[in-house]
């Protein structure tokens, strides 16, 4: 079967809205092309996977694509309750007052949500930057292990897995990458708290990626989500 | 094969230190009879797995039981470095201050640090009421999938799980209980807050087990574990 690369593109045109969702037209139809190369890394969760190679399978992989890149990644309001049993550890182990515990408890809700977003703001910086460099973001979790993706000049793919941490993963979600050619790349040590900028692969360097470009992208996708937020109340 | 009580139990009497000690020598003869009838539950990350059926063998596990039993679960002190972009979602998203950050960094530390060792906590607690009472704890993690094994009155094992919460496994490690006869039982649920003794299983019903006894235990262990520390330095 051959991929229609024309048709895809029509398909992400219906479906992207404004200015910003059309410059991904591009994004989405290279990842289709590479997953109609690599069929093994569409993921999904249905019944019944969707195929790049006709207009139907297209259309649900756009809607996934692009509701993706809509979805916001404020963080989430927790939704579980803390366990009551942590706070005694905390008295008897670390002394904190019962006050203190209920305090801490709040804290460390928030602490957790910040940190199940920072994963999705990082790609969201590294799209950001390099959307326009010939690297596509591989947008709405079908691409299986892989984030973003390229061509190298010999029309090979260059599939791409980023992590916030050296920690991140466990061993069974690395062992997917053995003996496929998807290089790696984390943002930070866990152990002493130092990035990972000057490690970048080589295809994503020159493009003045770095940890303060990373904070205010942050600062600012934050600033703006809980404008709109605000204003939707 | 046959299974050698008599030796299992030698083994244990030369491992086994103190008194209390001692009264867990049953309970390493069941679980090393339980894996030689069901070899597939022994769980070991090294290149050799050792036998139950020998003598060389026996005393790895022995040694790893009584190792596990002895290993102190007071919480840990943190091993990584806070990610300095969680504090920046964190005022950015919910509005902590800087200086707010810096001391919840520490506390979220300390509260991830406390809620890890709660799962082993749990089972100490249990192990500490059904010790005398036919349950056979599995101590020093080499039996998969299973914390407590106890027998049947027609002979047959009866496999037991143990988990803190409703959500503190992932799909891949409930998938291993497909097909097995282990029952799963969890203390707390993670959307409510709310305790589970009371749907503990029949089998471990009618011994006072509750949430009370298991924060008297736990505030009772760490304050033993405390002194005992401030008494080594």
């Amino acid at each position: 079967m051959e991929f229609n690369q024309a048709m895809a593109q029509t398909i992400a045109e219906n479906t992207a809205i404004t200015e910003d969702e059309r410059s991904l037209i591009v994004s989405f139809t290279e990842v289709c092309c590479f997953l109609s190369d690599n069929p093994i890394f569409l993921s999904w969760r249905g019944k019944k996977k969707p195929s790049v190679f006709n207009d139907e399978g297209l259309n649900i992989l756009a809607q996934k694509y692009f509701d993706g890149y809509r979805k916001s990644d404020f963080p989430a309001i927790p939704q579980t309750v803390p366990d009551e049993i942590v706070s005694v550890v905390m008295q008897v182990a670390y002394g904190y007052s019962e006050e203190q515990c209920n305090q801490i408890k709040l804290e460390h809700q928030h602490s957790m949500c910040a940190e199940n977003c920072v994963g999705a703001l990082l790609e969201r910086y590294l799209d950001s930057v390099l959307r326009s460099n010939g690297w596509h973001w591989c947008c709405g979790n079908f691409v299986k292990a892989i984030d973003f993706i390229r061509r190298n000049d010999d029309g090979t793919w260059l599939p791409l897995q980023i992590k916030n941490r050296d920690n991140s993963e466990n061993s069974s979600s690395s062992a997917i990458r053995n003996g496929t050619p998807i290089q790696k790349w984390f943002r930070s040590f866990s152990k002493t708290g130092k990035t990972n900028w000057d490690n970048l692969p080589p295809s994503m360097q020159g493009y003045s990626l770095n940890e303060q470009g990373f904070i205010n992208f942050v600062r600012q996708y934050l600033d703006e989500e809980k404008r709109h937020r605000n204003y939707q109340k």
